[in-house]
């Protein structure tokens, strides 16, 4: 095992919520390694920030490294695992160069299909923290206006492939996280399905955003490893043209991580995280620069990662070119985004209106 | 006293946080009243749901109107107030037709001024809950894009005139709160002002609405008046054409509730939540008609309140026409909201890169 597993928090039949790492197919129970996971939940770590991540990390490592106690091994298949701290502010970025091109193309046909200030700052905005739900939760359609006079359920939900970071907590109101250093705020990285219902969305957005498409539900995976562990998958950020202003620079590093999207198990697109045009440094740097706090626990998604080929696309909104070339999701589809190291995050498609489990 | 006085959340001194109503002048300790109250936080209470809100009431009223111990008695002018909640998440509504109107036409001006999907839904957007502070918290000047390659203190730095109603928690996922009924899942009301940088925001809003031009800083009143405490100001909701889709009727009741905003003393104007075309029922049946869900001290913002004459304007940007007739806030300015029933919602502006105080 090289680098830190990813942590999460599970728990066994009726039992308590208990602090593990993943290894392999099996969870080690850290719960007893140190004080802040004491409750079952990521949020006290989150919030002691970076020295105790360090502090913490080495000790589980010591734990995992001399073949811990068979009675703290837990099968996954076994356990239950439960979203992993308490979400606080939850932002959706808008980060990959070929999503935002593709979407604006599709949502405003007659207008250059990147609004001019996309590459002069990361855009985002605020998404709705008390739907994030953990991997495995089911996914409603949604219902809501699908245009002028006409409600109903969704006819185009789609997914969102995406990562996102979870932070400790920042410096106080007023002060910036500057963009060096930004990552010692930064604890781990997640996997990120944010759900969205393209009727709803096309029809609400102007001049707001997006609102009721997308805060029905958001999936994160269960576990969240810490950037400690994907020190081997950072590279060189990705060239950025006009060069950014002062407070987005350096840029800090890129990712490199290897995504897929399965629907009822076939593959539906691979893509990466090295086609973000904004790093994760620029993107807290600029969420912070008007002076914004973070909270422990607050989550920044990356927004929706395409590359630039069409079987590298992270929406079926960009893939069917609006259903024009295939379906939108249906009740029962079951939507998996995967990467070797952060796991899965899955969830199924529900009918509106159909009794709930 | 008549109906229910205002909760608030007070300490004195270095001691606890205590749980208060407001009498005139004074607070009075209700933190003994009912065990949801201990912790001094109205918290446990939102999450108590209805029966409990209603249940409480009848003991404070009992408590106030038979002459309290002066021992629970604190003069407002002694105490320090908070806070009184843990916001959830924070919604921020836009249903001031005025105010739509004419922000439209000043941010648009070559399109027509409301979208044509303002009169089917409540537009609202997701703001940052964790930079929601309490009255008489400083409020740093935000830096940010105020164009292209220009980065620096926002010189557009503006009040918004709003009230705010908080939830408690709401029916499981995939459920909406259905419009009739509603209220029961409103506890109560309080001042807001959503502090808003105009230069920030215009460069950054398109297509994903409003994000570091709001983020920074949103104040509150630190009292809360339960909705059954508004009674005397309940009045028929404004007409509405077109009629708004089923689920989104009947509307519910409006509120008259009387509003002015003061800076450094002088009245700036005067307006009144009756001017809202859109009802809290109507509000949060929409918020949750695509099955979202709400958690306890959810705030859910009615937007800038304008009314249709130069006097009632609710914020800068329609007063002095985005600068041409008049300043924007400069430092040291104190914006104060008030009502006569919720109190009052002040803010200072400071300096951006001033030394903290």
């Amino acid at each position: 095992m090289t680098g830190p597993a990813p942590y999460g928090v599970f728990s066994v039949g009726k039992g308590p919520l208990r602090l593990g790492v993943r290894s392999g197919d099996d969870i080690v129970d850290v719960t007893g390694v140190h004080e802040l996971f004491a409750v079952g939940s990521l949020s006290p770590l989150l919030a002691a920030g970076f020295a105790a991540w360090e502090e913490t990390r080495s000790l589980i490592e010591a734990l995992i490294g001399e073949t811990p106690d068979p009675d703290l091994i837990t099968p996954l298949r076994r356990a239950t695992m439960h979203l992993p701290f308490a979400v606080g502010d939850y932002v959706d970025f808008y980060s990959s160069h070929h999503h935002a091109t593709n979407v604006g193309r599709l949502f405003r046909p007659d207008s250059e299909p990147l609004t001019p200030n996309w590459k002069h700052m990361p855009l985002g905005y605020h998404g709705r923290s008390g739907t994030v739900v953990v991997d495995g939760t089911p996914i409603r359609r949604p219902a809501g206006q699908r245009g002028p006079g006409d409600f109903g359920p969704s006819r185009k939900l789609d997914f969102e492939l995406e990562v996102g970071f979870v932070t400790g907590q920042g410096p106080p109101l007023g002060t910036p996280v500057p963009v060096t250093g930004a990552e010692q705020y930064i604890f781990g990285l997640m996997l990120v399905n944010d759900w969205s219902a393209r009727d709803l969305q096309s029809w609400e957005y102007q001049p707001l955003g997006p609102f009721l498409g997308k805060s029905f539900a958001t999936s994160v995976s269960p576990w969240v490893i810490p950037l400690a562990g994907l020190n081997d998958h950072r590279i060189e950020a990705a060239g950025q043209d006009p060069t950014p202003l002062p407070y987005l620079l350096p840029p800090g590093r890129g990712l490199d991580l290897d995504l897929e999207v399965r629907i009822n198990g076939e593959v539906v697109t691979r893509s990466n995280t090295k086609h973000l045009y904004w790093t994760m440094s620029q993107q807290l740097a600029h969420a912070t620069s008007n002076g914004a706090t973070i909270r422990a626990g607050d989550l920044f998604a990356s927004g929706t990662i395409s590359g630039p080929t069409p079987d590298s696309l992270g929406c079926l909104l960009e893939i069917t070119a609006d259903g024009q070339n295939g379906d939108y999701l249906r009740n029962g589809d079951t939507v998996v985004i995967r990467n070797g190291l952060l796991g899965e995050c899955s969830g199924t498609v529900v009918g509106w209106g159909t009794r709930r489990q």
